[in-house]
């Protein structure tokens, strides 16, 4: 028991003297998050996409699968992107906060193909997939080619 | 009860989807993947568990939605820990591969554990919140014990 309490106060010490506001404790970390966030993103939607090109074998209840939990991590990453996290180990362009309108338009597009590409996966039509893919692809490539640096 | 074992059957269906070799198209991207999905995981858990330790300000509903996401997060990792992922960028013990159903219980574990801290932050009792965090805590350090490497 108590190696288990001083566990979470090790895990919690990374927290310490946050307000209540703040979502996390270190801007690092929040860049982190975002990106790791992103990732799992992408190999998920990858992995239909993928399906979409012919590059891997159809499934689809992995198609649905994937679909579900790309939609759902493509909520996660804008809460990284808080003011501060600007500088750092990340390719996101000043522009995220000095256009922050427009970055959150770019979010909520995303959020809303990734909702339709979990919608079209449960046809379990291919192309239906397809044309999905490609909208969630076109939203993924709009904010990065605005947002994200070479 | 119900609502969990249907919660761990569906984690299980998860992790016998596919072969493992499928999800990912390199190795290293199954290691990267299981660990940026631990990291959300924990980010979120640990948001939690400060609350719990008073080193963050009480929000009941921040806690709801950062327990939600962790037990979201919770189902995740384990596709990452497929068949030739041994070696690489990663802490992960041989046994994890030879002891694989001991392994996978303990992944189960945590699952069934994160899914009480996301049924006790809605009680916005911070008790309960507590009792629940040591439980997942406990989850957490169990199998890094037994499968992490220093």
């Amino acid at each position: 028991m108590k190696k288990i309490t001083a566990y979470l106060l090790a895990g919690a010490a990374l927290l310490m003297a946050v307000p209540a506001s703040a979502q996390f404790a270190k801007a690092e970390d929040a860049i982190k998050y975002r990106k790791n966030a992103l990732f799992v993103m992408s190999q998920n939607f990858g992995r239909v996409a993928g399906m979409a090109a012919g590059r891997i074998p159809f499934d689809a209840k992995v198609a649905v699968e994937s679909a579900e939990i790309a939609e759902f991590m493509a909520d996660l990453p804008w809460a990284g992107f808080g003011p501060g996290t600007d500088k750092g180990d990340t390719r996101a362009k000043p522009e995220i906060w000095t256009e922050k309108a427009k970055f959150d338009d770019y979010a909520k597009k995303l959020q809303g193909e990734m909702s339709k590409l979990t919608t079209a996966t449960k046809t379990g039509n291919l192309d239906t997939i397809k044309t999905a893919v490609n909208a969630t692809g076109g939203a993924c490539k709009a904010c990065h080619d605005n947002f994200r640096a070479k």
